[in-house]
């Protein structure tokens, strides 16, 4: 590249591009560690997007009206902290990028979103930010769609690298994109051709143009360091009815000699070289050191958006008292006062009638009278919409002719789905939750990460919980994955026993505002469990005490879910023997083990021997099984230690040994 | 559709095709369960592939040069048994239809490759089939440039829904297949524009056609009822030298009242409706019976290989007795005689030498000794070869100019890479390995859990296995990861704490059979630990003492990979107390659970209080911590309670609290 020719043709721009590439040089070189390469290159497209585009007011980076900026290609998270920093950000301040990637420092390895406000979301496992950009997009049409485009009307702006592109879950998001015409949706390819191993070329060859196209995208293809063509394919976009893609042609850590290379990509923090690169940018300012003429022109620009924020909140301040509080409350996740009489009217209708149904059918039941109080959930099923039993009468279905629609078709994309409810959680005003089989959160596992990760209450239903789903067998029966959403620091996971507990968990999981919820439901039907009314959350609990030991307790058991009722069928076979049986149901063990000790001390009291049944693995079991912090107990553990088996769900419980007779015979076999 | 004249228009392929949608209807009728659509959509073309093009000889599913079948649509179960039933595969006899879906049949919900030799791989979780076929051509071109066209010559024939095309695996894999111009891999699109929640058009309106054409792919498009197109376009895909994509628009559940309805998609069981397309069809048989002309017929169509697997067993005859022996004992998954005492020699060369690096680089090494005697292995990384160390100078690089590349740039895609290389071990005659960071074993969970579930040993090596990766931050740092793969049956999951220890876990991993293997392996150098030369292989026993207590034993420590160091600095400040302490090292927990209760109990004898120390969650430790089967023990656990954070690992080791002092203290408190 013509350094010299870039500086000269626009040098107001080049020199606020250059802002961003002396910063993230220095912040690399401080680090000793980081990716120097994608803000450097894609410094130019980011300059004009901020500066011509992005409606944004950097006093205010929660203002609900603001454009998104979404940085899928994390790994270059120089490009946000720059950018923060330069218009004035309050959080992301010098020191932040001084202190990059180091402990304690907002300006993490990978931008997290719950660091700073002006933090879209948590990029760096690739691919997330394009299927986030889905769910924001999402959200902003429902939103727009409700409260009109005066109060809601922004766009969603996303960078994304080849690496983005590659994964799997990103065709996911365009395929979504392109069919629900997500137009306020742009997302700008860093079409760089470099990845870690090397050029592109090494392992695709993919026509991303044709590809977006494929799927009704707007495509346009630009010099990615050529300011006008930038400014003009934005212009186009924002016009455009589809989903924009822009493919910006960049060179990789743009003037340094690592330029175009893989190395480029990766740490640039040889002295001599930085030295060399700044020089051609005729970047004569020390380490960390913006020319004030350079920072205000940032700093404009970051209060560019001042005004139209002012009048967007005079306008906001013209709606309604009650739809201000309605939007408000949506975009704070703060439950209707609702909530709590209807679950608890819920709950007593339930206990009255005892119904006989699977849990996914109690979560249909519970949807059933929570969506019509609570407009901002959105639900959705990756293409098992009958059998997660996610959709009720009122919702509508979200479509291009139907933006209000609350219930989302998000077709065989678990993994877009779970991407895209995260992005509608950090868009705000929505509270998403969709629903697949419980044994593939395997496929949406890395979006369940890092909604926990960023410390979102997505909701995640996942039916036919164990081997109880029967006929389709082992690949579709979970048996681990209990253990794996459980192993998740910062994640709820709900096994329900009955109707009863389907709600309370539903209440619990829609009260929550920083921890992700995965409920694990039924296919089959289980009998009501809890037969007496209690107004208390008791699964908010985690676990406790369903049935008491007649006479002295001598055995606890501890079950979930379905297997709760096996545990009951189990007590009633040590009764009769005379052997005092506690029932310890347990719906949510992070919740138990949130409970002061004394409360779990009463539920599970040393002496009694106990036996945990679930149909799944062991593993997670064992600290309630064995006692807390190495204190003794005999135990024993009903459940799977392989994969299942294709069968009808009653002859797979029998064949896997989980039934109550089993149960009853560990319980006497640890008592001698 | 116009039944009568698609009968009339070619009656004895009709016949053919007729038996398979009444064995389907009959099938699933009987089990109640199942998804009838797609085998009576696809009969047609099935039947023309069978009949006409694909190599293979009925009484021989293992032939080593037969084409490959893969159904990855694999809910239409009873298109393949059917298929296989009729063609008089010595397996699925007439009986396991009948018990399609039953306790014990071969005849599972979804196809396992465990149950029947001529199921060639398991499938059912979507877009996993079209995913492993990229493996099985890529392994079909390895071993065609070693072998030559006369002992390997065949293709890999996919049948694919929209469903498979929907999840964005199948990118990964479309990307791959045309980036390597695998010619010889063919994939059948049924294209009925029907999902489980309506028509495609509900959630997506890609054009498969554009989007496979953009990655390279040759592409038709036929009507798949008309064995004519189905005939040409098989023949022209064969041609083509590259991968072929043929979209066959079809009709799911032909012929009955739910064509081409949602409805279609899965058991058609109702009798009255049953019996109107056995009608239409012009099928008058009763339940389960094939008239004889077409069952010959169709056994015609499963020996019509014979001559020509006879002919090849003449040619695999006319080469070297070594080549033969080679091509055998990889088919066969026998290591080589001399791996053993390769790495007998390796472990002792460098207990000598002592070297002080990461495990990763450890697994290099290892690899340095063991690739050139196992040509058998394939190497590759998801991008992050220089990182993974999973390339070593002799393997090249698998190309379209060089098919005997043994190493793959498998792109910025875990999950196709896991899944290819699932492939691969199912073609036979390939080991492949395959790296990425363990964080994004999250990525590539589908494919792991039916690596597991397929009983193949698929190799995962999973560098940056920990909060020792440093400033890349939470987003990159596995906590729940080693949980996860522990929590799933059949795995070995192996975390070595130095070079011997990591030879030994490749040791294992690649004389495994039927279970795959993850080695989780650092980021940061560790020092020898292995300072003594055992032949033994210790790691196999999946843990053992590493350095006993010197005097009275107070005290266990158990670790794994790069805390077992951290374990023994804290043994030394233990002992200078006086506290005898004995360490364990615990780099795979599942073999140390294979192994006998008394061998079990002298690594971790009652009495001593146990602290396990590992830069993970603690969930799995509990079983070695508080004893098995509810025997007492004083324990405790220094490990992760959190998601990391961005910070050099030195310093993150410190604010977790994962030191030698920590651990100490622990053991001093737990002994009062």
């Amino acid at each position: 590249m013509d350094i010299a020719a870039l500086r000269s043709a626009n040098p107001d721009h080049w020199n606020k591009a250059a802002a961003i590439r002396a910063l993230t040089l220095d912040a690399i070189h401080a680090a000793n560690s980081g990716h120097s390469g994608m803000p450097m290159g894609m410094a130019d497209v980011a300059t004009v997007l901020f500066e011509k585009h992005m409606k944004f007011d950097a006093s205010a980076p929660l203002w609900a009206d603001r454009d998104r900026f979404i940085l899928s290609a994390g790994h270059g998270s120089m490009l946000l902290y720059s950018l923060l920093y330069l218009v004035g950000d309050a959080q992301i301040t010098l020191d932040q990028v001084k202190n990059f990637r180091q402990k304690g420092a907002l300006t993490a390895g990978h931008p997290e979103n719950f660091l700073a406000d002006a933090i879209e979301t948590t990029t760096g496992p690739l691919g997330q930010g394009i299927a986030n950009s889905v769910g924001f997009a999402m959200a902003e049409e429902i939103q727009r769609a409700r409260y009109g485009k005066k109060i809601v009307d922004h766009n969603t702006y996303v960078i994304a690298g080849d690496g983005c592109l590659m994964e799997g879950v990103s065709q996911e998001a365009i395929g979504l994109a392109g069919r629900h015409e997500l137009g306020k949706l742009i997302v700008l390819w860093d079409n760089n051709n470099i990845t870690i191993d090397g050029t592109v070329e090494l392992s695709d060859r993919t026509d991303q143009v044709m590809r977006f196209k494929a799927s009704g995208w707007h495509v346009q293809e630009i010099d990615g360091h050529n300011p006008d063509e930038i400014d003009a394919a934005l212009t186009a976009a924002k016009k455009s009815n589809k989903p924009s893609m822009i493919a910006c042609k960049t060179h990789i850590a743009l003037g340094h000699a690592a330029q175009d290379t893989s190395k480029g990509h990766g740490a640039l923090t040889d002295d001599a070289q930085m030295a060399e690169a700044k020089a051609l940018y005729g970047w004569t300012s020390g380490p960390f050191e913006v020319p004030a003429d350079i920072k205000s022109a940032w700093e404009a620009i970051g209060s560019r958006g001042a005004s139209e924020h002012a009048a967007w909140k005079e306008r906001f301040a013209a709606i309604s008292g009650n739809k201000q509080a309605e939007f408000d409350r949506a975009y704070a996740l703060e439950a209707p006062k609702k909530l709590a009489a209807t679950i608890k009217a819920f709950k007593k209708q339930v206990t009255e009638s005892a119904p006989k149904v699977a849990t996914r059918k109690s979560s249909e039941m519970t949807l059933q009278v929570v969506n019509p109080i609570m407009q901002e959930t959105v639900g959705g099923s990756a293409d098992l919409t009958g059998s997660n039993n996610t959709k009720t009468g009122d919702m509508g279905v979200f479509d291009t002719d139907n933006r209000e629609g609350r219930y989302i078709y998000w077709g065989i994309r678990e993994h877009g789905m779970a991407s895209a409810m995260n992005g509608m959680v950090l868009h705000g005003g929505i509270r998403p939750y969709g629903g697949t089989f419980m044994c593939f959160t395997d496929y949406a596992r890395p979006a369940m990460r890092l909604a926990a990760l960023s410390k979102i209450p997505t909701v995640f239903v996942m039916t036919h919980d164990s081997i109880g789903l029967g006929e389709d067998g082992p690949t579709h029966q979970p048996v681990e994955h209990l253990a794996i959403s459980r192993a998740t620091p910062n994640t709820y996971v709900f096994r329900p026993a009955d109707t009863v507990e389907t709600a309370e968990s539903w209440e619990v999981a829609l009260t929550s505002k920083t921890t992700p919820s995965v409920l694990a439901l039924s296919r089959q039907n289980l009998p009501t469990v809890r037969l007496e009314h209690k107004t208390k959350n008791l699964s908010a609990m985690g676990g406790y005490v369903l049935a008491d030991a007649d006479g002295k307790r001598q055995a606890i058991l501890m079950a979930s879910g379905s297997e709760v009722e096996i545990a009951l069928a189990a007590r009633d076979l040590l009764q009769a023997e005379g052997i005092g049986t506690r029932v310890v149901s347990m719906p949510c063990m992070e919740l138990f083990a949130e409970q002061d000790a004394s409360y779990r001390k009463r539920v599970l009291p040393g002496g009694p021997v106990r036996v945990a049944v679930e149909a799944g693995v062991r593993m997670g079991w064992d600290q309630w099984l064995l006692g807390e912090r190495g204190r003794e107990a005999k135990a024993d553990f009903v459940g799977m230690d392989s994969f299942g088996a294709s069968a009808p769900a009653g002859e797979l419980y029998e064949h896997f040994g989980i039934t109550a007779q089993a149960t009853a015979a560990k319980v006497k076999a640890l008592l001698g």
